[in-house]
């Protein structure tokens, strides 16, 4: 094994490799991710709302009902309109 | 007026000053805005509903008022319970 | 104090007019940052490199030199051009 | 097809799960490069310094060069130490 400057220098770019690959692959499926909004957007569906939607999907439905109930009294408390 | 590799370096060391003068500002804001957080959340409040709340209040009524309508078609399309 | 829904609603309002306040000048000081910027692009300075500058101001010299060093050390393992 | 207030739930629920799959494999990766850094943490790699050599292999050689050349001009006009 090569050792520059005391380091391995085999053991440092396969760390590097490893991690670019990852990142390439990353920016890959988020590029993926842009072309479905993208497609749905195209077909007339709204993507803020769409967001909104896959949020609340990965949220317990008792903490979205609970947090909307607080919400409302939050809004009442300042007057504001209730949705 | 100081010159250094071609380019005024008073000029530069204002710029670099003045925006490092305008940082530490908006640091001590983003503290002092954490401050008032964390003392609402000690007296009880709900920090993230607060967020959602301010959120809301940023945007025009109808905007939120469309918006949840259509979160909610949504919703029901894939089967989700009402807020 | 109006009490609405066992909530004061003016403690409520008071915290949620602080934090917008204080968000409203937070926004106020990153527009004054970008016209800094902006200016100073404007009389042929390079933002990017400015940017570099002010982080580097930031940490504490020998922090720098130690990152530098520890920077030429990976650099000459991978076979990299050293700066 | 069937239609919930005038949109095709279907394809919503298509759009929406093919989203969601993306976003789990991507927060897959994004915690296997976590586990990488990690690992050569484990060993002794800086992964501050690691994150910068990165940084610099995905951008061209000479656009470093001349980064860093006007970085140390930048440094030069304020007195600072050159790495």
């Amino acid at each position: 094994m090569t050792e520059v400057a005391g380091i391995s220098a085999d053991v440092l770019r396969s760390y590097i490799e490893r991690i670019e690959r990852l990142e390439e692959e990353k920016a890959g499926i988020a590029a993926n991710i842009r072309e479905v909004f993208a497609e749905a957007k195209g077909n007339g569906f709204d993507t803020k709302v769409m967001r909104q939607l896959i949020k609340l999907r990965r949220m317990e439905p008792q903490d979205v009902a609970e947090q909307d109930d607080l919400l409302d009294v939050y809004k009442r408390a300042l007057g504001m309109p209730l949705s």
